[in-house]
């Protein structure tokens, strides 16, 4: 049976868990909050930031040489959303989740 | 901040994971092996789960009352596959994982 | 090659193109216009709907059997969101485009 | 309410129909003919070219600056596959709305 090996199984599972994090608290967290959590481009940026996680972690699993373009644009995504989340404030487990999420992409974009 | 509560983040856990070991061993092991593993119907049914899984997970993590809705019918798709998978044999992750995902999502959806 | 039959294709069309416009009109219309529009119960609604729409189509396009269950559902999630949608007023396009969904998706459920 | 300019919109409607070409002939003309059309490296590449047109496709819909970096990777990946369809042979609608969506996609990332 098929084996992933283990540095792009780590970035598979932090990318799902980042797209996890970024949509439950946009969805729950962000739009109850109101105010600056639900300012477009804060929003906008974690919805893409969840789609990019999800996309990245579906590459890996396809198991295309592509992975890299969209580890690579995950990494950067998510350094921003880490940072708006950090600016934005109250948002410490979608800033762990980023910052996680974006080191294993670094890794699996070289 | 928001917190889902147990069951349903441990059936969100069991549909991210069969969504990752159904479209992981559908793009490497049944494409690599061909034959019955890419016989359409076994093919379509395993793209079809994963794509399910995907869905459901989304629902819970928008935290939306038609999750109910998707995960019946994740259930349902998930024991169709494992029996699938089954009878195709050597598939033997992706059998437990649909089934672990059809128990979650069958508790979600009662 | 292979022919989708054209209801099935008008079907798909009718659920690219709900996705396209709840998912353009929330991100952009709703999130500038704040209070109503960006309600939990509603904004929550029209993700839903734009993340089922797309799973719809994309299991018309597998073109499994399965598809059946999820028209079903996401007829009825186009018509709860267009409902909310004339409720919440000013969303004439998104109402339009979750009506037309939701009957093609009713004859593709049948 | 809100408007996409023409120039996305365009892009937007070939990213959906590139990711539906390609979705429906892998899933249905490739898995019955077997042989080439099944050959692992030819297959993925169908799956991450559905898949990257589907994620830019709501980039743009969502309005985020970061379309541009998803556009110029499914313009590459739009581009491969229309070459490998091509190689592969008997995939001329796939090749067109790879085609017709790398233009698009190279359009906007610039």
């Amino acid at each position: 049976m098929h084996h992933t090996d283990a540095a792009m199984q780590a970035c598979i599972d932090n990318c799902l868990k980042c797209y996890s994090v970024c949509t439950g608290i946009a969805m729950n967290h962000c739009l109850e909050a109101g105010g600056k959590h639900t300012e477009p481009a804060h929003f906008k940026l974690m919805m893409a930031c969840a789609e990019m996680c999800r996309t990245s972690a579906h590459f890996m699993l396809i198991g295309t040489p592509h992975h890299k373009h969209t580890c690579r644009e995950c990494a950067e995504i998510c350094r921003e959303c880490a940072e708006d989340c950090e600016h934005v404030g109250d948002m410490d487990e979608c800033v762990r989740a980023c910052r996680a999420c974006a080191e294993s992409c670094e890794k699996m974009a070289a």
